[in-house]
């Protein structure tokens, strides 16, 4: 009988030699003291090593804000949980019962800390090499497909540059409305330009989201405006 | 003639077989094009990894929390300065005119990121071993005298700890008054009880530091009277 867990070491490509190091890796803390969460510690910063190392080698001519932006969108949850679906490693999870009643296998977070603490575990289990290369394998195809590291800006910055780029006067951000209870607070911000009629406006939750959402607004009916 | 450079390599205990890699780690941005940023960026990557690797390894019993606590104590700006000093790397520092004249060989920030680069060079000069050698040797006294992990806490935390562990509400935090100018605005915040007159209350240039003060000022004050 072929079970989960040795499914999941023929998708890594990896076989433990100490088996109860992936089990443990896959235990999430909602069953209890024996679980993922230390793994995950050391998973966690083998991955960033990992993939700043990789990223350091394809990109030689990216500047250190590049790279960072670059390895931001490689490690984030959303996409940890991605590459933990591609490998089917839920069907490994071991969950408690109130994670299991209520999904826990399909969501973000667990499949995220779980991924990171797997490639911990390899890491105790096979030394650095090893590891290294487990993971380069996961994180292959991102690797060979990078985004421009330029759009990973956020949108204040590119909105910034594209203004600098051509001589003109930054923008000016306002609140024009606060509005609902203290913990579900709502911004109302709008975004203007001292030397143009061009104004965008956006809500969101937190002062900070609602100018970023204004910001790439204002950007999108600029470059618009100038095509 | 012993160069800076053939010194800091004796203090380290590593000798460069590619010395214009270390000579690239030392060399700050106001240099030029070619400086240290990129190396820099994998060596923070090299040192956060190799750290809590030997933190998961010294404290077999610690969670999560507290490794990550212990660790941020370990890598931050200030202690990896530090380190840098011990190493008189400032001696072998390469700086552009502008941070000659402002003493930049001094500065906590400049220091730090070249020794992350000096550490992002070794391991790309000698690979993983090497540079996890030359790091666990730099970090072999703080490592070995860590500090008290529930001490690393921040003030807002152990307050509601000591609270919690003592079956007693959670603390009211209220911004009394906010004054200034938009840039350099002070926050004046009282952190009080629901079930005590004790009360504490500081400022600061956000609220967020205001209140870590109050919160600090109050669990003093109720461990005095506990004592």
């Amino acid at each position: 009988m072929t079970t989960a867990v040795q499914k999941l070491e023929r998708r890594l490509g990896y076989h433990f030699n100490d088996a109860a190091l992936l089990s443990q890796a896959l235990t999430h803390r909602s069953v209890g003291h024996l679980n993922n969460e230390r793994l995950e510690f050391l998973g966690d910063a083998l991955v960033n090593f990992v993939v700043a190392d990789a990223l350091f080698r394809a990109k030689a001519k990216a500047e250190e804000g590049a790279l960072s932006r670059l390895r931001a969108s490689l490690v984030r949850e959303e996409t940890l949980a991605r590459l933990a679906r591609e490998l089917d490693l839920s069907d490994a999870l071991t969950l408690g019962e109130s994670e299991l009643k209520s999904g826990g296998f399909r969501r973000d977070s667990i499949l995220a800390d779980a991924f990171e603490a797997m490639l911990g575990a390899v890491y105790l289990d096979g030394g650095f090499a090893a590891a290294r290369d487990v993971c380069e394998r996961l994180f292959a195809a991102l690797l060979a497909d990078l985004p421009d590291a330029d759009a990973l800006k956020d949108a204040k910055t590119r909105l910034q540059e594209w203004l600098q780029a051509r001589g003109r006067p930054l923008p000016r951000y306002e609140v024009i409305e606060e509005s609902g209870p203290p913990h579900r607070r709502r911004f109302h911000v709008r975004a203007s330009l001292s030397d143009a009629e061009t104004v965008a406006a956006a809500h969101g939750s937190s002062r900070r989201s609602a100018e970023q959402d204004a910001a790439r607004a204002l950007l999108q009916a600029l470059q618009s405006a100038h095509e």
